[in-house]
């Protein structure tokens, strides 16, 4: 007998149909002898209709008793897809119960719409389950110091399956979701691709924050604080496939260096389009430029990704960093306003017509020339490299972004990681 | 400066523009100087829309474990209509926070779905409102001993909304609600039924069981243990109409007997249609025997109103009672199985076309003649009177059904109630 804790995404959850699959589901694996809890995130849409619903209201607002009453409305979505699952484990013939963060209680701070998880308390659960109950919990939400609700944030219902897990001890969250796993790379461009069966956090953080959106980055965080193992497997094979075949399905992240010591040089290609490349020419090279150039870009609460500074001429120097593609107009339109008048900037340039590629790899570490194997694979195809920066397990370039399938492809050969099979 | 609760139906929450006008109207009690609690039913729909889920889900069940998950999910109704309000107000400039039932805590029985009020905290309220903030407290709703969400059962929010006023010892509690009051009788029917700018609590209580649903019952019994006066007006007359003629609106259900000395002998004519006749011939009339019968109809869980036992001859007597109309068929066929061969009974006749027209008035109490006066007026237009019965403040008949229109405008314009003006 294990410990699970399963989390269902809303499209999982977006029909009383879906639900009752969900129940079948979670029913077969109690009745192999397992302990479960559920962490069931809102029937898909059911938050973005409430959000909806108090924009039309007040359009938007940063005050601490808006956010409040935002969490107080959006929190609902959950505890009616938890008390629906467990109406529907009932229908099943199985013991089931649903609580709200609150009354576990599930304990975070007060930052509304974005709460960070503190303490859960697991008395109440644990009685639940040793009683025989399937144990239900609503995802994204908590309770404060005073009483107030809280959210974690779009796809805090990971965190709360991780955080739960973890509180409990659980053998292994099994995070169900609309894909089968992590793969190697986006299959709609590189068909070869292959489903990963093992994936560090290391490198899933990497390939998570690079665009392959599986898992919300801070379940995988918390996950690797306390080593907690969590699986990503598909919610849409059938709910009565045989449990040993579904229990070893997916993707497993796992925390165990070992583990990976005859995996592959690079374990995946990731690559985002949101990318969009700022240049200032023309800067005095005095000390603290760079603090004053991006200080301002972080005023502006843009977050910067890539920069490059380069070696500095007759005094002056360039200075070059990528930002979200969205923000790129205003962060130009500050520059210009700003920066320019009180630098004596030269010229500006924007682009945004750029992307990233990057190699993802744990065994990087212990293996070199990873990097220049990039560099001259993407060479022969004759594809620009405009910045690089790397760090212990991953390198990334950035490129014109007409060339990013090619490069994907490219480089998801030359690193052997086609699926000759598909 | 007073202190006023307000409760506004899920037609007046219906969409969020008519939420705008709740919070237009509360916003101008609010800068007129007055302390406002609103108490908001969830959005018209919602709570169906939620338990029709669960039906699809598990047909029917009566489980405490069944009925508690219904609660966990009809409560989110409430929660987030009282967060889109918090929400509404804010946009009109006012501080405003929304809590439910377990942040106040509103703690009731743990009587799933239709749970009992047993207390209610007021510093979390009390403290907001000195604060200069709107309070809006989910109806509906309540937490019982151990943290489950518990709900008041339908029309639930009217009992809250007077629950907190008491608890909070406000002057007034307001019940908007798609009627500008309580009238003499149903316009429908007489369309020179006047409003009653004032109704005692316990004619409210006879006109309101009687068929006249305007407020949850409960909430009348609740406000008149602890004489909190009710006012019942229209949520929909324009939010901008001047504040002391809203102030004076509607309907004032009063406890306080002397208002009433200069009152009507009659105040209202009250009629149901939900009646049937069971009538049980040729009885032993023997001790026990109305226990027998009676007792055996509540074994069905069916509620008899009036009953009749004929006076005896030869030993034998006739026995006649009303149910309710859906109740009929189940309670006959019990009769026929059970009662007839153990009683020895020598016919059962069943009528489901009569109805019941009562006169309700405080000043019956004080008055003799008034039933004589019903009797006189119902035979001058020809209704036959099946079945009679009294209290202190009413007199009941129950009479052929094709009789009711015309019993009830007769009585109405008999007994001084017409509007002239009309």
């Amino acid at each position: 007998m294990a410990l699970f804790v399963h989390k269902y995404g809303g499209t999982s959850m977006g029909s009383t149909e879906r639900i009752a699959n969900v129940a079948r589901r979670v029913a077969k694996w109690a009745r192999a002898g397992h302990q479960v809890v559920v962490v069931p995130s809102a029937m898909s849409g059911e938050t973005n209709r409430l959000l909806g619903l108090a924009k039309e209201l007040a359009p938007s607002k940063s005050q601490a008793s808006y956010l409040r009453e935002l969490d107080q409305l959006a929190a609902t979505g959950e505890q009616a897809s938890s008390a629906l699952l467990a109406i529907a484990l009932q229908a099943e013939g199985l013991q089931a119960v649903s609580y709200t963060g609150w009354q576990v209680p599930v304990k975070t701070d007060n930052a509304y719409t974005k709460a960070r998880i503190e303490s859960i308390d697991d008395v109440r659960i644990r009685k639940d389950l040793d009683a025989g109950k399937v144990v239900i919990v609503t995802g994204f939400q908590g309770i404060d110091d005073v009483g107030n609700i809280t959210t974690l944030g779009r796809g805090g219902s990971d965190t709360s399956a991780v955080a739960i897990a973890v509180a409990l001890k659980a053998d292994e969250a099994l995070i169900y979701t609309d894909v089968d796993g992590v793969y190697t790379t986006d299959p709609r461009i590189v068909p070869k691709a292959k489903r990963l069966s093992t994936i560090s956090s290391e490198e899933m953080l990497e390939m998570a924050s690079l665009g392959s959106k599986v898992l919300q980055i801070r379940s995988v965080e918390f996950a690797g604080k306390y080593r907690m193992p969590i699986r990503v497997l598909s919610s849409f094979t059938p709910w009565d496939i045989d449990l040993t075949e579904e229990a070893t399905s997916g993707t497993l992240i796992t925390f165990e260096e070992d583990e990976n010591m005859e995996k592959a040089v690079v374990s995946g290609i990731a690559f985002s389009r949101d990318e969009a490349k700022i240049s200032v020419l023309g800067v005095p090279d005095t000390p603290g430029i760079a603090y004053k150039i991006l200080g301002s870009v972080a005023d502006l609460n843009v977050e910067v990704d890539m920069i490059i500074q380069n070696i500095a001429k007759d005094g002056k120097t360039d200075f070059s960093f990528t930002v979200p593609r969205g923000e790129l107009a205003r962060t130009v339109e500050m520059i210009n306003s700003k920066l320019v008048p009180e630098l004596g900037v030269t010229e500006v340039r924007s682009d945004d017509r750029i992307c990233k590629v990057s190699i993802v790899g744990i065994g990087m570490r212990s293996h070199v020339g990873v990097a220049s194997k990039m560099f001259k694979t993407l060479s022969e195809e004759g594809i620009n490299i405009q910045m690089i920066s790397t760090s212990e397990i991953k390198t990334s370039v950035v490129i014109d972004e007409k060339y990013l399938e090619l490069a994907v492809r490219a480089l998801h050969s030359a690193f052997g990681l086609d699926n000759d099979a598909a």
